[in-house]
């Protein structure tokens, strides 16, 4: 049996770790987990008012197919959210719902790259755009992110990285992994060196709504004719990650014939979940207030986290302003690489987080943590990596 | 912006015909849908102990990304399900659950077929077969099935066309767009051409328990060291295919890269949905008891429709043994294709159904109907398919 080389070269670090973790509990040890962004598995859960509008959907009979482009109902309520929260001018014809952001990465990637032609990405970067650019045949380029400039991105490095090779430029914000919320001039940079150069802006926002710190602003509000892709999900904001539901909204009149093919794509997939589908519209006319209370709560964490990091010495950070995690620098790792450090750290303190290569290549040694874990787990968890640190 | 060539050639017959069908709709008409294979747009639902456990995990705060290899006591489940259902030996680490059967065909073929490689498939085929293998860079070949023969596959056709070319086989049984249900020796006579190729079989199971005549034999039950992999879903047999879960069962120590590979790829779409991942394990440990109503049903709308389509003149059919479809063939067209035949019943009649060239390429005209609809519609419909036939 032949296995085509674009399924065997397939890794994905955050996920690769869960083995060795396995090893570990295996061995009758509880491993402190900092390694997932997904508030479900700690103290958060979806908003009952979203969680109540899939069970109706169930009991209500509506285990169809749902449209594979989408529930125009469904389509409407997401277009009202985004132009309310991501300041743009769409309708429902603007928006085809996915299976969560992942699924949205599959079909703009799918659609746009291939051939060994360029994704610019940030660096880090959220490693499924380059797992799946790769998969498509594309070449993920990755563009700097300036750690001391509390990660903004180099636009002077987009600038001399664009080119005709260029398939596509991603866009994330609030950035995972590095939790920063970028300024509306770096944004608008961003835009206009695509517009300049003719090419897609892939603007993934699934953290919108979780900031701390200062305004979120959407690529699609300085977005004006470029061709640029907003992306947006249930999984952060929401706090409904495994049902799977998210949105690809298309901004621009150049956008026309990627949105067709994406619509074609769906069908291939005939829907998604249904029920989720459904939820989607209750989470999207929400008010949003069920926010307050938990962006409080990640608010709190988010600051011990900080706090932490910062006292421990060896280690430095910038400070998160969004989404659900920090991204520590190791000042002097004495392992060879930051892998071998995330893997000593689970071996000897049983607190498991994603080695910051994981995440495309920063040359200096890092490592990503969440701080969705409720402090009692935070306090061990840090006190145990700072005895790792000090050895 | 440029738009990859696998991207902007995808089309999918049964779904392209909602665009006239919407139109006819505006216009003010009622249209009989005899086209989706989707039970629960008809009076079908998922049974009620099936919607509960969902539901359960809902409320149970199951709302988590699931792992993406599957959950290890709904793998379990399954494995069950397919000792006992499939006559096959297999344990939950055989199992990789998948968003339907949809993408459990996007991970095998995404695996097995490229550079224009070829995938064996039947004549007429699930149209998702020849969409993905084109999408993943490969090239479908057809391979016939005799419709005097009750649309059972061709041992020689397909001896002729395997090579080393032949990156996989798919077998579905049974069949859509058919009915048929083949027999253990045509089942043992691809698994033997496959085994002495050395070529590995997807077997495409998701009717399985959906049989009105005969036993059900899965490929897995006579496939010895062969590489084989069983599809299956809670989609048909289950009624829950808004629910988009399903799963891959990898039989054959060969198949054991490909386990591997096809895991690697559940990574990067996280996981399925949770609460149906869950669900999926209440189906699976069922005693299926609830499956005879609705087996009853389906056969009395089957004997129905078969009767009504043997009386037209003009049309005749070899009679469904499973699933849920008829596929007539249309004796004299005076339309040139089957998919003006098609559009001429839907905009003189309002009854849509779906041209027998959607599937891939049956050489005279056909048609297909599902047998969901209740019996009232099923009367209406064949009364207008008759005048329409009649001229």
């Amino acid at each position: 049996m032949k296995i085509q080389e674009r399924a065997s070269n397939i890794s994905y670090a955050i996920r690769d770790l869960a083995v060795p973790a396995r090893e570990i509990e295996a061995q009758g040890h509880k491993v402190l987990k900092l390694n997932i962004g997904d508030p479900d598995v700690y103290d958060f859960d979806a908003p009952s008012f979203i969680a109540d509008a899939a069970v109706r959907a169930i009991k209500g009979k509506k285990n169809f197919y749902s449209p594979s482009e989408g529930i125009p109902e469904v389509r409407d309520a997401i277009a009202k959210r985004e132009c309310k929260y991501r300041k743009v001018n769409v309708t429902g014809d603007d928006i085809l719902p996915t299976a969560g952001g992942s699924e949205a990465i599959s079909f703009l990637l799918g659609s746009l790259t291939g051939n060994g032609g360029e994704v610019l990405m940030p660096n880090p970067v959220y490693p499924l755009y380059a797992s799946k650019t790769k998969y498509y045949g594309g070449k993920p380029v990755l563009y700097k992110c300036i750690e001391e400039d509390a990660w903004q991105p180099d636009l002077d490095d987009i600038r001399k990285k664009i080119s005709s090779r260029t398939n596509a430029v991603v866009l994330i914000n609030p950035n995972n992994p590095t939790g920063a919320v970028y300024s509306r001039k770096i944004i608008k940079g961003i835009v206009d060196i695509c517009a300049e150069n003719n090419v897609p802006l892939i603007s993934d926002e699934v953290y919108d709504l979780l900031t701390f710190d200062k305004e979120f602003v959407s690529a699609g509000s300085v977005a004006k004719d470029a061709c640029v892709m907003l992306l947006g999900s249930l999984s952060k904001v929401y706090f409904a990650p495994g049902w799977r539901a998210g949105y690809i909204t298309f901004l621009g009149a150049g956008t026309e014939e990627l949105k067709d093919v994406c619509r074609r794509m769906s069908r291939l997939r005939l829907s998604i979940n249904t029920p989720a589908e459904y939820a989607m519209k209750a989470a999207m006319l929400s008010d949003h207030k069920f926010l307050k209370a938990k962006l409080n709560k990640l608010r709190r964490r988010r600051d011990y986290s900080y706090k932490r990091i910062c006292e421990i010495p060896g280690l430095s950070v910038s400070k998160p302003e969004g989404a659900m995690y920090t991204f520590p620098k190791i000042e002097n790792n004495p392992y060879k690489t930051d892998k071998e450090w995330v893997l000593g750290l689970l071996r000897q303190k049983h607190v498991l987080v994603v080695h910051g290569s994981g995440f495309g290549g920063v040359d200096d040694g890092h490592f990503r943590t969440v701080f969705l874990p409720n402090m009692e787990t935070l306090e061990t968890a840090f006190e145990r990596i700072e005895e790792f640190v000090k050895g």
